[in-house]
């Protein structure tokens, strides 16, 4: 299995949910844990088609709310694996909100997920490679590396002198 | 607002579902309920869509239940508008199943269901007027004529004697 | 097991359900989504009370909704087999909305389920046949081979000029 | 409304559930918790139907579990008003599992819930007077002096010295 | 395990919940079963933790519910095993409310569950006997064998003759 | 409300709860989404007692999970808000899984979630300064700073250069 590749858009998955009273939070809005919940339903989905394997979810980068989803609105969740590496794969979503009866359609936030790919007994199995097509997934293809030294710094599992892509960042910035 | 035209795709609602242990029957199969309660929140958020304004479900078509859908499965539900009259919208959906591991995906039903767009004061309100544009979506326009028959034959409201479009099928059939 | 011979009413099934927040739509009403899941459950215990077998969901006839069920109102679902075929049971069901506090009792919808019971390998079973007992029980088993034959034809089984019984509703009409 | 007499009967309550993989512990068997959580709308629908306003739980009585109910298996709660006070309510309460595949239906715990019927305003609202006509109704509304006594002493609100009923119990037994 | 010996403070659980709109009756307050469900669930994990087995629900003792916790609000729930039996624990729970926004919590009741450790064949097993350490343990610990006393009675399970420990409360009571 | 000042501990939250069946992917394992969503409500209750004021989910730091929590298993949440700004909040997690029967405690991960407090027409609030106690209150309120620029940075609010607290890291790092 190890030797299949794929494209981004053969992992493709598009989620739709209505905003119902116990997803909201006194304010009539979305909660945050709810979106969080429903994205990594999502995600999975988007990780599994890619490896063709269960997945658990590894970890979750930064995520930002934006617009407030409103009650009775619809959110759209749409996820796509952006690169994957031996085991792992990162995947990439983008939320929306739309007021149906106004026609007012918003974005909410986006975010990466990672997950890791197990085999029947429970051990990390590898995925196919991902082949970035168009010009958006070639972009966040190119941007994995660096969210991958980030994640790994963040958890303790790698020195920032040796995120080599994440360190020009800074550089560049004096 | 009765003047304005939509066409057919400007409603489209793509919804995915994972199949988890609440929503399975004693063989680790997706209950019918279950599946027909996502199904009515797909096809009402197609209706608001094109109708701009909030539906209540009128009426659902017989649905015939194929392919049971797995445990741990996608549930991939599409729905669009196949058909507008007055204050109504018929809205046509397929579902189907994915097992992601073994890469099969197989069609599990097909179905019809009816909404009422609705004014602030609850009464029923025009809605637009359905453009079908590809073969496909004509085609669903065409039949919408003879479906609407048999639900008012069904639901008491029409005399068979009534149902032009309906009771060629049987003529025919002699 | 075939031999076995059942009464109607030895499969009666009554559910009471409130309506709680998560179940009703913008204006306050039952959605119709959540009703079909009850009455998917109701429907499926009494096709298990009739066949003594599990049971999974075949078909669901056309259902007209009709007055919405509020908030915070009682709902009232009676199930019973109406008619057995070889594997295949046909249920009704009642469904009834109550505004407890205004002692008003409505009706709400009237529909057909049909299920098919299963062996413990998944295969589908024989199940006893049904004894209709009351006027009201023998209508519906009467009726239940023309919804048969409607449903037949609708799933693409049945050629509309193979199904006498229904043919004649039509030919009765000219 | 005070001067209004009702029967027992009209307040019954029939309520049937399905046991699912959500409800159970890790030996398939229905929670407590969630028996409790049913027995509660079945009782609180109950008192509405008496009282014909809505109700609040004020108390449970001590509740005993049987035998526990597996999963799969349906659970049948019949609940009826055995005696109404100034603006309390007992409720009585039986409760049955079914295994319907072997026909096995058995006890699973019988149980008293208190409600308040409340005003518009949130304040006690006096409620009719409850009728008992069948031995059995005679009987849960005899029993239920002694059992609101016990429910007074053991919420700290009445002294063991004032019990009469239920001091006789204790007297009777040296 | 049954020689062992443990202290109430180890099987102290602290659970927090927030009042969601499905959780909550037409006042908008917290309805009855909801935190009877979730009492079960902090009370089940305090008899797991003192039996370092699975457990199941025995009894619920009488139940009073003081102040209405709202819509909103923080639930919380402090379980602790008062006492071991051979195989059943009684577990006291203390319920409070908070209004978060004007800084104001309530308590809204008190209760003791049962519950009984179970070995991996499903039959009641031993659990270590019960240390009780501070004075409010030390008169939950005295009282439990009083309120087993009422258990057993109300359960028909004994005479209140045989009652010894409950009789004295009404012998000093006359 | 601005020239308050309130402790760390006076925000502590402490959520336990039981992994069900529904929560678990395909291994019984606690899925990542169930666990941020049961985190997002602990942290918004945490952020409630330390502002006094209804808060919305603004922003979740990367968060890693570490071991998987299993079915039946409990979840421990310990919240608490390690710094204010001026209308915002951090509030640090800690989760915990436990084997109740083998008595066996593990670290599963640990997050920053990042509260906005609101007044009653939805405008932002200001809430009253957080003073740290303990070593391990101290540590957490000064790295705050730092991961407020890196959350700044990822949202796109600041560029890397003017990140002093965090271009330090990088520099220390050459």
């Amino acid at each position: 299995m190890e030797s299949k590749l794929k494209t981004a858009k053969e992992s493709l998955i598009q989620m739709t949910e209505l905003v119902l009273p116990n997803d909201t939070n006194v304010f009539g809005n979305l909660m945050g844990g709810r979106l969080m919940y429903w994205m990594d339903i999502a995600a999975a989905l988007s990780a599994q088609k890619h490896a063709n394997a269960p997945v658990v979810t590894a970890s979750v980068d930064n995520i930002s709310f934006e617009s407030p989803i409103k009650l009775g609105n619809a959110v759209y969740i749409v996820a796509k694996v952006s690169r994957a590496f031996n085991s792992s794969m990162e995947v990439h979503m983008q939320v929306w909100g739309e007021d149906l009866k106004n026609q007012y359609k918003y974005k909410s936030n986006e975010a990466y997920y990672t997950f890791v790919a197990l085999d029947a007994a429970g051990k990390s199995a590898p995925v196919p490679q991902l082949i970035p097509e168009t010009e958006e997934e070639i972009r966040l293809f190119d941007g994995a590396l660096r969210r991958r030294q980030l994640r790994l710094i963040l958890g303790g599992k790698m020195k920032p002198n040796d995120a080599v892509e994440l360190k020009a960042l800074f550089a560049d910035a004096r």
